[in-house]
């Protein structure tokens, strides 16, 4: 046995029993009991006859019905160093007469594009490059984008670059393919209509030159809201890319503190979806699966993606960051990212992303340091991390052994720990973690936020259902108390 | 922290470290070197001009290319007791008019039937049942089924059943998109011409009904050619369904001997796939990514499933085996042939299948025990897992680290074993579990094969060149010590 062996030698055994155990400490609602009709027989998930025979004298409040099954559903995956330069072959495979390329005007000049664009040309593929896509885009950028896609038609999509470019990819892909919809038709609900995408889209490849998002296996794209002043979505597994080609040459060009931020949205995709609510506590039960959420709850397979993201984030997120030419830790963080977007792509993001979009929209005036950028930035993993302490001391308690879990990915021994302080443990885990890091504001402090701005952070957060409907221990129920208890959340987290 | 956790505090931590360490320990080949056009820079993998310069002077013998990237695909899995009743509001989704629903005589009068019909009355979408699919299907039965389908030309497939279904389904969903092709155009080579399939299939969702093969989600399709006496198949992405429903109710209709037998292909699956020659030491890298075979050896995402589905046979497969009740070990046990199927359907498996084939065909005349059939039959999950103990011991010193890996899945305290001693502790482990498990052959001599059946049982092994060239320790470029190796790896089967 190696020495790397031997350093760890309890935390992913407790963990990996976990996926055993956890899950199914409370079994899945049975769907027999809402439907009388149904005629098969499970005895042991009928203790008595009585309680059926109650359940039948009683109407069925279908909107409080428990989930019963999940749903996995994820792009193909290509990962190798300079798999890019396949996508030309990729396209002639299937055919494709007019690609349209949508990238941004600082990817257009990296090397992933001109692998791409050689690639294309010598297959011999016609195509047109979009480069105009805006960094966290906006719905008004979006439909530009669309407006773009629309007159020329192309029979497949390609998207070189980071989420931003990967989720306007995926917009342009929709709204081609539904010229007549309405924007805000599968926008999610409450801010959109909130619609199932009823048909498959046309092929769409993804080369992700972040380690963040994991859009490229994911059914999720993510923009401002503009006239809503609210981040929200769109989010359905017909939105995924056919293939992510996932190539550690491309994630090369990186600067150190977009590793950082990147990395650290990988972190809290793993820990969010780890620690979401089981699958079989959502409600309602979906009439028809299409209307089964991608953002459904931690599940059995999902918790094997979030877990080992975790863990290799932990692992090779600081080497990634500390020495640019760390090769072997900047390739595993891409293959995290892309794992742990398989992971919340099927169970789901929670408090943290839900408090980020407004304390990205709301920023007082913070410029992220060694962001090239005039005006001023919270990048996307700096505002989801940065609540993060807070954020899992309040989820503690309603699953110990998963917060423990995480903590001891984060290396700490928690043998000696008690259940009531798991929050608090994987809590100062984070936080130790984010100092060694090194340039993370320890709080929404250093973002220029203070307790006067704590009001409209959580106004900006409650509309965020899709994600706060995931997240253990807030209140669902009643509007009031969910808002008291984010406004002590954003308190918590205006300093660790 | 529960009595769980604290059962197996080394065993999975070694495991998951192994993900991290072992993958990477050979770098994968660097793609520019075979490319000198190429304009990439990357310093670290380039320590000398002279190296490239010595590489340029040289002719590339492209055929010893190692590969240097992988592929991740699987079928959509939705996963839940009940969920079979949700297929009629699928094919209503995607607009299917007319569905081929394929089975065998004996599924037809199950529940997971009764339970399709419903669904697809109940949305009015109107269907054909084929219920002549034989078990261990063989060319003359499929091209039957195929005949069966292509005048009714479905716009989508439905298979429900055990693996011999869910595979004939596959083929009549090929031959029916590609009316015009030789049969043998698509068959694996040697045999066949190995042909990728180049254009999407239409739709097939895949219902369970056995916990063993995992072909829901994968792109393989196991039939004996009958003309060569070989078993053999067709491998290849595009045959993969669209989506497997794992429904848990369906797989309590298992007879304990099918539980045991199943299982056993799944801990065959797993194990084989863990232990396949990684990727990137694969030959020849593929021209074209299409080319890019299914079964492509262990990688990082394969690995995760499969020593997930390792444990959880490991745990499971006993209590399914011995407890007709025992629901939650029988759901597991379904989850666990799911996530073994992903693991094995994009990493391959080697020995034991390849070795498999020849013992059920040229089975001497054994009837295993619970299988009621008129005529004798080795079940696949018991032909493929009575040599496992004399592979694994011969594979061993392939990589001492994950044989010791695996030995832990089985509860072995490895901390002390020698690097030597990896295979012979990893074969002990499992013929301990087989003996355990009950009712199973301890070798070949008990289903009837002496020494002199060896040389006809090697050379039925000889042409399963496609899983064969996955086998760690095996001579692979010449043949007659291959074929020395098979000899004595059969005789040490005959007896464990």
């Amino acid at each position: 046995m190696t020495a790397a062996i031997r350093i760890a030698p309890t935390r992913a055994a407790r963990a990996l029993n976990l996926l055993r155990t956890v899950q199914y400490a409370h079994p899945p609602s049975c769907p027999c009991h809402s439907n009388p009709s149904h005629q098969h027989h499970h005895p042991s998930l009928l203790p008595s006859t009585l309680k059926h025979a109650r359940r039948l004298a009683t109407p069925v409040d279908v909107s409080q019905q428990k989930e019963y099954a999940f749903e996995m559903a994820a792009s193909s995956i290509r990962f190798g160093p300079g798999c890019t330069k396949e996508v030309g072959m990729d396209f002639r495979n299937m055919g494709a007469k007019k690609v349209m390329v949508v990238t941004d005007k600082t990817v257009r000049k990296l090397d992933a594009m001109k692998q791409v664009v050689e690639g294309l040309e010598r297959e011999g593929i016609p195509f047109e490059v979009f480069d105009g896509v805006r960094v966290e885009p906006k719905d008004t950028s979006v439909r530009e984008a669309i407006d773009v896609a629309k007159p020329y038609q192309p029979d497949a999509f390609l998207a070189v670059g980071g989420g931003s470019v990967i989720d306007t990819a995926k917009l342009m892909n929709l709204y081609t393919c539904f010229p007549d919809a309405d924007f805000l038709d599968f926008v999610n609900a409450p801010l959109g209509k909130g619609n199932p995408i009823t048909k498959p889209l046309k092929p769409l490849i993804a080369v992700p030159t972040t380690a963040g998002t994991g859009s490229e296996t994911t059914g999720t794209a993510i923009f401002d809201l503009v006239s809503k002043r609210a981040k929200t979505g769109i989010a359905h597994r017909n939105l995924k890319p056919t293939l992510g080609i996932c190539d550690p040459l491309n994630t090369r060009t990186m600067p150190s503190a977009v590793h950082a931020s990147s990395g650290l949205d990988v972190l809290c995709h793993s820990l969010e979806s780890w620690t979401a609510i089981p699958y079989h506590e959502r409600v309602p039960r979906p009439n028809n699966p299409i209307n089964r959420p991608a953002y459904q709850g931690a599940n059995p397979i999902s918790d094997i993606f979030s877990l080992q993201s975790l863990r290799s984030t932990v692992q090779y997120l600081p080497r990634a960051v500390k020495d640019p030419d760390d090769h072997e830790a900047q390739s595993q963080m891409l293959l995290a990212a892309t794992l742990a977007g398989v992971g919340f792509g099927n169970a789901g993001v929670h408090l943290c992303h839900g408090m980020s979009y407004p304390i990205s929209g709301q920023n007082p005036g913070y410029k992220h340091a060694g962001y090239e950028v005039d005006s001023p930035i919270i990048p996307h993993g700096v505002s989801v991390a940065v609540t993060a302490p807070a954020v899992f001391r309040f989820t503690g308690a309603s699953n110990p052994e998963r917060h423990l879990a995480a903590a001891e990915c984060f290396g700490v021994d928690v043998s000696q720990v008690k259940r009531e302080s798991a929050g608090e443990v994987l809590s100062e885990a984070l936080a130790e973690f984010l100092v060694k890091l090194g340039d993370q504001p320890r709080g929404l402090k250093y973002l220029g936020f203070t307790k006067d701005h704590v009001d409209a952070l959580v106004e900006g957060t409650i509309p965020q259902k899709r994600v706060l409907m995931l997240a253990p221990s807030l209140e669902s129920t009643d509007v009031e108390a969910e808002r008291e208890q984010l406004r002590s959340l954003f308190e918590e987290a205006l300093e660790y």
